[in-house]
């Protein structure tokens, strides 16, 4: 099958063997794929991931013979434990010492013809929800990931920094859950994608900050200055999320956030219930930031697209 | 009066004027003081402080006439708000954003004969703690502040990183207050300190990591790589609290953090009162950690002892 995949050489399209599901897999032939600013990291080492790129897709369960989803529309979530440790066993397998994670850590990903997940990993596809919503499940599930860290989220003022893909729907999902939330963006153009939905956009700090620091920042911009930008944001005893992962380290300070005894809390991978429940309900706005497609053949031109100033999501079908 | 100073030229020891005290201040005559890992970051030119060092300390409340306490030896908490902020309002005077730090912003410290600070900072030391014990106090109290922040410390495995003055203590009141504590450290003559009261001590992160990584880790090596130690051994979805405050900036990687989902926090000073009662208990181990005495007019060499290599408390008496 036809293939987008990371090695030695930098990315490459080419013929790869089909994927050989384990017991308790399924394969899915994938009909849409997202492009993440996580590909894009990896493609500069983050990770040391080799094979092939991609975890955003939907797809249709092709087998095996008697699958009870065969047929079936299904988005998938990305991390696979070993099922037998302590973590696995606490319902913990996004963080199992053992995982594979779809496309970045030990497991072939999704810009290819078809891929292979546990089938405890898949998500039916409501009807009602078009191929095009649908392969945001998973970066719209990660933004669901802090509200269940710290339910509280729902009833506090939240700065998001970041108008990329994860910023925008960051902002949509916390005040779908009814916090105050508000972005602070640096491309107008992005930004207007929040039109009308009553959430205030910034386009620089002093701006952000005028009313007073935040109780609460979700660090969503994707960049090392990120961090150092939300502790100057974050009042102090306020709750600073991490959602970027950047490759590599960074020259950072963290002296502010022991003065300012700020609370920063890694998170990534989240529920794909909710997420599904929102795209269904129509409340989520995703088709604006679908600013390309181009099919898995072009896949080399689509990850230098996605990687332009200003792009929000690339879309590649197989 | 005489007093160690830090300004553009470096320390200096010299004369200046008394303490003036505003309103509802009090005058303290110091009989005793210790030089804080802070203090040696200071020199390096963290807060960019300039004035009067230092502020742990015990002392006599000289003035003004008639005040409650005068005569009485006392201790004192350093953060003087404006009482005025939202934050003093809320009991968060420690993070009033116009306050002042003694020795360590906007207000002159304890390495000299007298020092002015708040009535209400002040709590009297009892009679049977010893001033060489009470000018432990406020590294003491800051170390109460996790459990504060986190009451469920108390019932976890805990494992402090740093065998200097902080981590020893720390890892002593997460003892006392019930959690499995343990330290890594790299001095087996720091770490002798602790034998016997229950608390295993590794000298290496391959043999602290062992059994597995730890659901919560306190970073108090003081050094700027503590931070990546402590990313290393704490366990997914842990609890990694950061007590080291190092002068600028350093190459962090934060993608472990959010990879793990670990929660990160900030962690300054702490409450007095617990403090002074786990002192007059006797059950803190403080004495063997005073390494060194010095008179004040000798503060310059004592900030050199206390930044050798090896040094736990030195001790400063105007």
């Amino acid at each position: 099958m036809l293939a987008l995949s990371f090695g030695e050489g930098g990315p490459a399209l080419g013929e790869v063997p089909d994927p050989r599901p384990g017991p308790g897999e399924a394969v899915v032939r994938v009909r849409l794929a997202g492009v993440c600013a996580t590909d894009l990291e990896i493609l500069k080492g983050y990770m040391g991931f080799r094979g092939v790129l991609g975890h955003e897709f939907v797809g249709v369960v092709e087998g095996p013979a008697g699958h009870p989803l065969r047929g079936r529309r299904v988005v998938g979530e990305i991390n696979c434990g070993c099922g037998a440790c302590a973590l696995c066993r606490g319902g913990l397998e996004r963080h199992c010492p053992r995982r594979t994670v779809l496309g970045i850590l030990g497991r072939d990903g999704a810009f290819a013809e078809r891929l292979a997940l546990p089938d405890r990993n898949l998500h039916e596809v409501p009807g009602g929800v078009a191929d095009e919503a649908a392969v945001f499940c998973e970066p719209l599930a990660a933004c669901f990931e802090p509200l269940e860290q710290r339910p509280e989220l729902a009833r506090r003022r939240v700065l998001v920094l970041g108008d990329g893909r994860l910023g925008l729907l960051q902002a949509q999902v916390l005040r779908e859950a009814g916090a105050e939330a508000a972005v602070l963006g640096r491309h107008p153009a992005k930004l207007a994608l929040l039109d009308g939905l009553g959430i205030p956009v910034f386009t620089g700090p002093a701006e952000a900050a005028r009313g007073g620091r935040w109780p609460a920042v979700v660090e969503a911009t994707g960049t090392a200055g990120g961090f150092g930008l939300a502790l100057s944001l974050v009042a102090p005893r306020g709750l600073l999320v991490l959602k970027s992962t950047v490759a590599g380290a960074a020259a950072l300070n963290l002296a502010p956030a022991v003065i300012d005894e700020i609370e920063v809390l890694g998170s990534r991978c989240g529920p794909f219930a909710p997420a599904l429940a929102a795209l269904a309900s129509g409340r989520i706005r995703t088709a604006p930031m679908v600013h390309a497609r181009f099919p898995l053949a072009r896949g080399i031109e689509a990850l230098s697209r996605a990687g332009e100033r200003g792009t929000l999501k690339v879309l590649l079908a197989p």
